[in-house]
């Protein structure tokens, strides 16, 4: 079997990982791959890239035949173009925010403007595999996660699930490479900017993956808790290229199991959820260039209610391409691991 | 007026780094720079940098007169020098560890074998100089900060000080540069080990500072508290030479004044402390080869008993050389900032 | 078909690499995993890695069956555990350096000592499939080339074997990350004293490599010339992980068609050298993370007789387990290119 | 006495820099600190600095009282304020290209427009003080040299002062550091482009700095020499914030000293060029943050006639805003080193 697939938004770093990922998966056939900036050219033109793929138009791109469109375009434009493959009948993943809110109020509220879709908010599946396993089977949209979503909700997942939290607020201090923040050149991503620093950002919930990140942890919770989880989220920029590292500190009502146990069965059948054993921390060395999120699970000494939890995915892989690449193999039926191993 | 100086550890890079600042004292001479594995030959030899200063041996060290003696030695290794030029009539700036921790058993706690000279302990004044002045001013031995406690220390000090901690629990996410580790080579601090990740260490109360962050927090609460302020305190090692960024979380109590004012207020005549106006980040690069502790106060949204602090320091100069200087002027009566502009 | 491999010393970079990268090859299967320092241990404790595989002694590990064995131990330590192997009847990769040279007297005059089996070098086949593909394809012994080496020999070839140099002498200005050095520790490759600096070293014809390089430049020259090529070879030190970027510089007699032209005629066929079309330059950015070599050609205005090559690798992949298991698809009749798109 | 200086273009990474050494210099004192874009603004909201200094428009600073303006415009911006400003009386140390080509073709053949003011060329001094220094005592202008010019004419200056070249070729393989390409954002600048690759551009004499270089080489061979030196120049773009390394090779005659010796008794009176010993080998770390240019002299071992020099410099320092300083302490008399040690 062979999946079609078109990427729209070929040239910025997801489309690229996404291009390299498919390159070593047997059961996926680039379509095309769309820039409207370069259409034209050819990939390997356009980056220090051995893909020798012409770059199409958007008009051109809906022309070809393809079974799923990834769209690896910023928030904002992404929405239009996957409304458009989504009508010319095509499975949709989309890697921006533009379908993960759920409420289109709280997307005006966070992106400043109203929603362009908001009927087809129901239509979309969070792209959690870990989760929405099922759902994602037969989406017809899939809202890939943000890259600290993924990180978070992945190093909380199962103590919420669990009922653990003692106390709604959590913490979460993240740090991610710059390829996060995209291509497109600012003052931000200058290298002496960058370089030899460390920069906090958005900090005091000010973050846009905020809500999407409360939604979920919020979502997954059982019964009907008295207070909605709150999250401080400090996100920060690091001088590397790729890498997410979360610690994650929050208050836990006593178990009948320890943390790491839990973890441990949570994720037993998970086949891109890395548990470290006891005294390993997890680093984001760890999870560079693989779709693993590795977690590791700290009780804090003399503190018996609190818990550390440090999980750590590539940004560009767990948290963008290679998420999108496992829900597509989830979509049609595909060994989930492949190309991803 | 010349205050000659001694330097024990000289190689290292405290050393070096006090070598490049005493350089552009105007009322500071070297007197001796000691290593014991590098007698005999001079510090260009040995490092790549211009200062071409004969190394001697501790024994022909303790022959020349000298006012002040700093030891940037690793802990273990300099109480005993420490010792030696006490003994032999010089005032002491001790930039290890080995002085710092007021209670002996607390030490033997931490450091897996008995203090070697308890009784010195009570004769250490803790060298930071926006706490302690007035001591610093008439000490005999003087135990300089470490770079973590620096950062968070001065990052809490206007809050403990006015009694607003509504929580004793605090939590600190620190994350410095690799000098702080020290210029012995290891797994560690190898350089593709360390490069493009980001390593959380010692987490969950391990680490050793955090003894000696506690005892000043603890010291400068007013009053009798009910419980001792605990500290969940996660250093991380960054891919960059220098540089640490702390982000502090904490929960207060209602204030008369907002937190900004409270620290610019506190702050407001240390030469060395940089309040951030609203809306401003620190960052390391804010700190980086300067003497400042740069810190910026961030209320979070929504939940008005929370506050973010953020204090970045540079860990060779804030958080070691600098501030012995800045204490060697104390000590000496010259202007606290001079040879640190 | 299955190719069972072995690997001695695992747990360095180019062992890690190796098991990496067969972890996408389609027909080989790791029989055994060597590491004296660890055995017992798996890998994924010993590293920041996913591999969950069982180290094993050298004694343990010849009595595993394995069609092919790679060893990835430091010069000196390779050669004897390779001569058990190949004593065993397997068909053996070595990675080091021990089996590059074909003159036991160069190499006891570079390496300070006589070879342990001068008597293996005719037997040993320099591993560049550019050159030696049908000498490969049958060894019992591939000599696996070092990474600059591979740079710069791959950057001469076609204009060597046209006869093409003017002057035997050659300059290669190389540059190249850390990994190169090997995992180590020692104060060269500390993080803090590679960060933000670029060091040469070895350089005026004083690096192992250089008589490897001639070795090789001089075999691939036709006729009888009346000087041997000699290199001027300046080795650097950059502060990144991984990648090697060689510029070249020669004097070279006309030619019938362009550089450029020559060096698309005679790489055509090769499925991992890459060819930049003219006005692009290649970076370590295009060769980083793929077994390609990355060349671009560069006429030199005013300067007719001048040209200069810039040849890129990954110094892990084609400049070391890439290579190898080219070498190995070449060895046992399978794609050349399995594992390593 | 106070010398009372200008700033244009403080908010870029040279102006920032001049800002720093400024603050060290006991005799200066700046009187205006000029942004257009940031006019009205203060320096430490603009940047992470602690220079709390107003930035004022080019209107507002002439109007200011100065002794000197140093100009840290880009070229082409430069050299009309320049103008203005050494028409209302100032001395101007413009740090940008715009005066530092002698002939008004060479400008607008490598620059694409007529030069503005072509009648300004033959006043302006070119600011190197080791070639010029009493030239640059008496200039009303100088045009400080450029980054890589410096490095590598400092590199050369002894050989070809003593007529030693050979061969009127010469190669400089040069690594520059990324703030020598200015603090605009631009794709090339960005930090995942420029993180852990290496890029070498403008490579086959096609770099502005080439015909600078090769200006001075010439004005300072004895003689009238039959062929005019021509460089073959490769500049790098490193993964670094600051520093330059170029390593040159060159063909040299015989001489009557060795080539170390002939180094140190040309530079013994330098203040800021500083001479490896034999077997050192200098490195961007020997440089940086510092005004000295560090050089390194190597045989070539069985190639008599060949030599290679390292020679290392910060480029925002030695390369920019620290000879600018040193210029100035010449023109005004001052101790050459004042600020810069």
């Amino acid at each position: 079997m062979i999946v079609n697939v078109g990427i729209f938004g070929a040239t910025g770093y997801t489309g690229v990982e996404l291009i390299k990922l498919l390159g070593r998966h047997s059961h996926a056939r680039i379509a095309f791959a769309h820039s409207e900036s370069h259409a034209g050219a050819r990939l390997s033109e356009v980056l220090a890239c051995p893909f020798d793929i012409p770059l199409v138009s958007a008009d051109d791109a809906l022309l070809h035949k393809a079974d799923v469109v990834f769209s690896c375009l910023p928030h904002g434009a992404s929405a239009a173009l996957c409304k458009r493959a989504l009508d010319a009948g095509r499975r949709v993943i989309d890697l921006s925010a533009d379908f993960r809110l759920r409420d289109a109020a709280t997307y005006a509220h966070w992106y400043g403007h109203p929603h362009p879709y908001p009927d087809l908010l129901p239509l979309a599946v969070y792209g959690l595999p870990e989760v929405h396993r099922r759902e994602i089977a037969q989406a017809q949209l899939v809202a890939n996660p943000g890259c600290y979503p993924t990180s978070i909700i992945l190093g909380l997942l199962p103590l919420i699930e669990a009922g653990a939290l003692a106390d709604p607020l959590v913490i979460a201090d993240s740090k991610s490479g710059v390829s996060g923040a995209g291509r497109k050149p600012s003052l931000t991503t200058h290298f002496v900017e960058v370089n030899e620093s460390l920069a906090p950002y958005s900090i005091g919930r000010a973050h846009r993956h905020l809500p999407e990140i409360e939604q979920m942890l919020n979502a997954l919770r059982p019964g009907v808790p008295p207070e909605p989880i709150r999250l401080i989220f400090s996100p920060h920029l690091l001088p590397i290229s790729r890498g997410i590292l979360s610690v994650i500190y929050l208050r836990i009502n006593a178990l009948r199991e320890d943390v790491l146990t839990l973890f441990n069965r949570r994720y037993a059948d998970e086949p891109f959820v890395r548990i470290l054993p006891a005294g390993q921390i997890a680093t984001i060395a760890h999870a560079a260039h693989t779709n693993y999120a590795v977690i590791s699970v700290h009780p804090v000494a003399e503190l018996p209610d609190r818990v550390q939890i440090v999980c750590c995915i590539d940004n560009l892989v767990k948290g963008a391409s290679g998420q999108a690449i496992q829900n597509m193999n989830v979509m049609f039926g595909l060994d989930e691991t492949e190309g991803l191993r």
